[in-house]
């Protein structure tokens, strides 16, 4: 069981200067992979509980495209594992002129991070 | 040539009273469609030109997860014809909970579009 | 029958790099003059179904003032056939300094589009 | 010499519970109103200095259709005082159901100031 | 009885060009401080009334890092005379690199007001 | 060397319907803090590498006043260990009535992280 989202990062989410985007705007996307995830599997939006590792390996810039992906690694009565990754598979080329971009031959992972989601008894409907 | 991307509404995508999305955001996901179509198939960003047609079909609401897909469909010595379209794959039930939400097993169509963008001759690096 | 906004693109209206707008922001705005039109024929702010036409015409940036009209052409039973239009009255310019703007003795038409819109027997007040 | 802007209040500027709007909001219409004021007058943006009076005299909620009036009332050698008016002109009826709206016939005031911009000698293109 | 929040300006914060905060922003984070000291005061967020003066003394640009201060002044039945400052403590040094930064040994004071909120006796819990 | 900021959440900060800020938000400031460190400690803003540890332990909600604090525990030549604790302590009482709330006698954590951060030499101006 797999949630991959994909997502264009536009001037709206540039956190701090020259366009570049904040970390937890990976985070952001990660809580909603998990809770596609959490959908998925038990039919409820559940609840992040915690991180066990981030690690964030490449900055990102308003103009890339993010493909962020995550799955369940293992199942508690409550607890779901899970790990996610984020890589820019499209980067503009401002080097070149303001609106030139290219296609990565092979991405670049900008943020990995492993951690676990919970969903209440009472709320799983799976 | 195809592009797809998916997200979650959140609240904060919501423009009217309810949690309502307005059209015009399916609009901007489609732009970013095209974006990365003109990226893979000539380089640059390009720039969007005319709709033909643009179907507002279902309302879309925070909590749905959303899957854009778009494709060229025909491409002149500038011009690059594009259809698009926007379905809602994951619904949330209120019904039910505040935190349910159901995987639909046959998505939503919410908007179709087909409209044509531009990348000029100089622009152009494929 | 009319309805015309008004408003200044600020740098939260940027999507792409150097300030550009996104040609969905003046959607959103045509969605807004829809709005009030129906609440002005119809007491209700309706749903928009449709475009038949949109053209973008120049490009809108951030410190622009952008004038939006609207205007109801035909009724049926429940639709609403409207024409629209956004043009720029003020620009900056940035070639003589950061603040420096024109008042624009003839406006520049950046997008006109024309569409439908319903509302339910059930909701029309008027 | 008067500024009109307009527009429409959207669940985005929803700031306390209940879709209700901050004060600071119509500030930042003020702000707006007075800059085109200042290109009208002078060629350039300014800088906002001072409010002498600032009185909230109305909720404003999304929705709202806000009309926010300026004008420059006295000039300096680079001051240039102003006063400003924000008017409800649009209201929601969700006493009767989640879209129905009424245009007013008495437009409703909920703001009003009045306050000085200054342009430096520099700056002044008029 | 004080209210001191503190917060850094992002990208998201800029409305003019350059990275320039508008002076509403500021005018926003009084509306928070006032409300924190109504419900320390009364147990209840209560209603920003007027103001009788605002000064903008400096500007203030994305990056910096901002302290706002406020507290009660006089009461009457249900009115909170209150006085507010807003100071940057930390600023960019984008004239050494685009991530230099200075804390500031004297903080600059970048916006002062005096204005009057009011608590309906019907909410007050204190 | 402390750092500690202080803000209120408001009805743009809502990520999930109910008024609920998704922890993401909670990183976003926790990042703004360890800016902070880094330029008291550095001069520079530095990079934010990774999370050991992030725990979610209460929910957000708008409405909330959320004071955030780090400190640096451990220096290496150009990694800096920190630790952050996010503490809300005032909560809105929807249950009494839309405006009222109290400030909390005990601060209730709702989110605990520790992370590393790097200033690269070249960067290093302390």
């Amino acid at each position: 069981m797999k949630s991959v989202l994909k997502i264009r990062m536009s001037a709206h989410d540039a956190h701090y200067g020259g366009g570049l985007v904040d970390g937890a705007r990976m985070l952001q996307l990660f809580g909603d992979v998990a809770t596609e995830l959490l959908i998925m599997n038990d039919g409820d939006e559940g609840l992040f509980k915690a991180y066990d590792m981030v690690e964030f390996m490449a900055p990102v810039f308003a103009g890339d495209y993010i493909e962020v992906e995550g799955s369940i690694t293992e199942q508690g009565n409550t607890s779901r594992k899970m790990i996610f990754e984020a890589r820019k598979v499209i980067v503009p080329r401002t080097d070149i002129n303001d609106s030139a971009c290219d296609v990565l031959e092979t991405p670049i992972v900008v943020c990995r991070a492993s951690g676990t989601c919970v969903v209440p008894k009472d709320k799983q409907r799976k």
